[in-house]
This record gives structure tokens, sequence and C-alpha cells, in this order.
């Protein structure tokens, strides 16, 4: 860990701070007397990204991916829908009321991680568009940016991959409750992002989120190494 | 806001550093430019302080009064039992192995926000021995320190206290799974730390959870302008 200390702007030299500090970096905070005060890291306010669209559309893929590219930059928890049945869920079934508890469940846990500045990104089908207003409210209620990212692929591609075999029991009639063939799936008429899985390669479509993040602001900004463009002020928010 | 620059130590002034950095206080980075950089906290690693107790021993007064004392210095968030069994349990019943789910569900969300730097105070009467020593496996298998609060007080002082009427309706028969009086508690042999809720006041027994964790390097130093004792390094934690 490097060194660093801590000077009032109007005590500090003029040009010898540091010029590579990358946001996320643990920084060893010392007094004058280089005694340690604890541990510093830049981190912005945390978020919520919440993916919505069918099984095998690429959500848990591209959370893994875009919590990757951003895992140097900032504090990131992928809440993937599987891994909440299991923790917080078991028992819950696919009926519409226990998809919504099993959504909303994740929405409180998620918005617990943002409030403490964490980038939280869901990776559930949350097939319902008032259930995931309703997500939406919970977060913005307590002032934490919400951003849908539909994760949109044509069934027919879907049922070609089938990487899990699902589709081809679901079609069968052997899976009750399988969103898409035996359930609804309400895609959202407008969604913050877009995603075509079915045409995109992995990294387009993380790009293309990584992208809005960072428009918006939710990002930390760029290392100073990086040109000025990517500098984004978060100081005031 | 205050401004501050992060300077390197082997360029940084002598004696000006700043003298009164509170842990947890925001600072804005700011390069040599003035340009923001993004918001810093001095936040120590997260932990879990686990209360275990009758109803009415306590539990949810103490986390408040520890969570209060502490919310200046560190992220907090207290895990109620009863906003827990709204948010990820409703459904669930009082039978040993729901009370196990809800405990689980707990120490997960707790372990989640932990691992993020929170300090987390969980609420519930967790009657269990076993399921406690399970869910601080759960926390020490990821390396966050786990605290039991046994919040302690005779049956005797929780009945004559009543303060919600549960006991007089639970000893006349009319609520089951009522622990302490129709289900079992089972009290810790050797919690992390022991507060006699019938005889304590509250400010006493708060002085004694925030010093253990205090003693324990849980908490971030004292501000500068306090004693040097109350400084405990974490720059290597």
């Amino acid at each position: 860990m490097s060194r660093f200390k801590l000077i009032p702007v109007s005590l500090a030299p003029g040009d010898e701070s540091l010029s590579s500090l990358s946001p996320g970096v643990e920084l060893g905070l010392f007094d004058a007397n280089g005694r340690a005060l604890g541990v510093a890291t830049a981190w912005p306010a945390g978020w919520v990204l919440w993916f919505t669209g069918l099984s095998g559309a690429g959500k848990s893929t591209l959370s893994k991916a875009v919590a990757a590219e951003l895992a140097a930059e900032r504090r990131i928890e992928i809440l993937d829908g599987d891994e909440v049945r299991t923790h917080l869920s078991k028992g819950l079934g696919f009926s519409r009321e226990d998809r919504d508890t099993n959504v909303h469940r994740i929405a409180f846990v998620a918005r617990l991680l943002a409030q403490h500045g964490v980038g939280v990104i869901t990776a559930a089908i949350s097939p319902y568009a008032e259930t995931r207003t309703q997500v939406r409210a919970l977060a913005e209620e307590r002032g934490i940016p919400f951003v849908e990212v539909f994760a949109s692929s044509s069934l027919e591609s879907l049922v070609a991959r089938d990487v899990k075999g699902l589709y081809k029991k679901a079609l069968a009639g052997e899976v009750e409750h399988f969103t898409g063939v035996s359930d609804p799936y309400e895609a959202p008429e407008s969604p913050d992002i877009r995603v075509e899985t079915d045409r995109e390669t992995v990294e387009q479509s993380t790009a293309k989120i990584v992208g809005v993040l960072r428009a918006r602001g939710l990002l930390a900004p760029l290392p100073l190494t990086a040109s000025t463009n990517g500098a984004h002020s978060h100081a005031g928010a």
C-alpha cells in the first residue's frame, strides 16, 4: 500500500501531488507523525444495475462481465437470481406471487448494499413490468440510482442455443411456469439500456452498459493517467 | 465538505497536515489542478455484531444505541428481526426450521454488507446455539469478525416489564412458540459480550459493547484531537 498524507488544499504544495490515483485503490492515511489514521478508498456512491430478460438471454454472463470490468475501480456485488433463491428464497416457487416476493427480496438487499456505496448488479428474470416499477421506486425513494438493462434475445435464438436444455423441456410441456414459454414475460418498453444478446458479442454489450454507467456519472473518474475527458466530478454528488 | 489533497508522504510538507480528521468524515479528493477525483471516507473493515436474547431483553434498543454511538465514525446498518421478517421472511413462522431459515437469511445479508465495509448489527432472538455457531462460521469463513452479544435478562424481570404485553399472553397459553415460555432459548455459554439488561442501564451496556469493539480493533481510530491512546493502526489490516 502506498503511503499518502491528506493535506488541506490551502496548505498543500502546488504541483507535487499525486498524478496517478486510480479510483478504488486503497490509501493508507497518516498524520504528520506517520501515525496510521486508517484506510480510505475513493469510491463513488452506490447504484443498482437491474437486469431483466428471459432465461439464457445473458443476464448472468453480462453481470459477471460488467463486474469484471468495474471491479478495479469500485465496489461491486452481483445478486444472481439462482444464488438469491438459495439463500433468501428457498421454498418459493414460480407463481406470480412467489416470483414477486423473490424479486422484492433482491431489491431490498440491493438497496441496502447500494446505500453503503456498493454498485449492485442483479440478474433475475423479473418478468413483470409492474414489479420492476416497484423495485425501481424502492431504490429511488432512497436516492439510489436505478438502471434497468433489458437483455433482449428472440425466443427462437434462445431455443436454438438452449444451453441448459430447459427450453426443450418447457416446449415439451415438462416445465410449469417457464418464462417465455408457459409463463408471461413483459418486455420493458423503455429500459435504460437495451442489449441485443442474440446479435451482440458479450464485449459489445458490456461496453454499452459500462458506457451508459459512465456517461450517467455512476462510475469513479478514470485514473489521472488517462485523458482528462474521462474524469467526471463526483465531489458534489 | 472540506477540501483535501492526497500527497505522497515523501512529497508532503512536515508539520502542516491536518490534525483533526475524524474517521468516517467524507473527504473530497482533488488533484493538483483542483480537479475532483472523487470522495473518500476513512472506513475500517466490516464486522457483524450479533445480538441474541429473549424478546424484550433489549436487543433492538441496544442496537439503536450502539448504532447512534458509532454512526459518526463508520458505516453502520441494523438488521432488526422484525424488519427482516417483513422484507425477507414473510410467510415464515416460528417453528425451529422457520426460525433457522430467518436467522440464516439475516446472516447472509449481514455478511454481504460486512464484506463491503459495513458494521452490521443484528437483533433477532436467534434462540438456538447450533444455529448461532453456523452463522458465526458463515461470517468467519469470509474473514468477517463476528461478535456475539448476549442480552441477558431474567424471565421474571421480562414478565414484570412486559412492554408489548406478549409475556402475559404467552403465559396464558395464547401464543405458540413464544421463546422462553413455550419455545426453547439456549443461552450462549461463552458470548463475546454479555450485557445484563435487567441490571445495567442502556448507557452502561452500550459502553460495554462499544468498548469491546474498540479494544478488538474493530472501530476506526479516534479523532486525532483525542489522546493518542485511542488511535489504533488499521493500515495493515
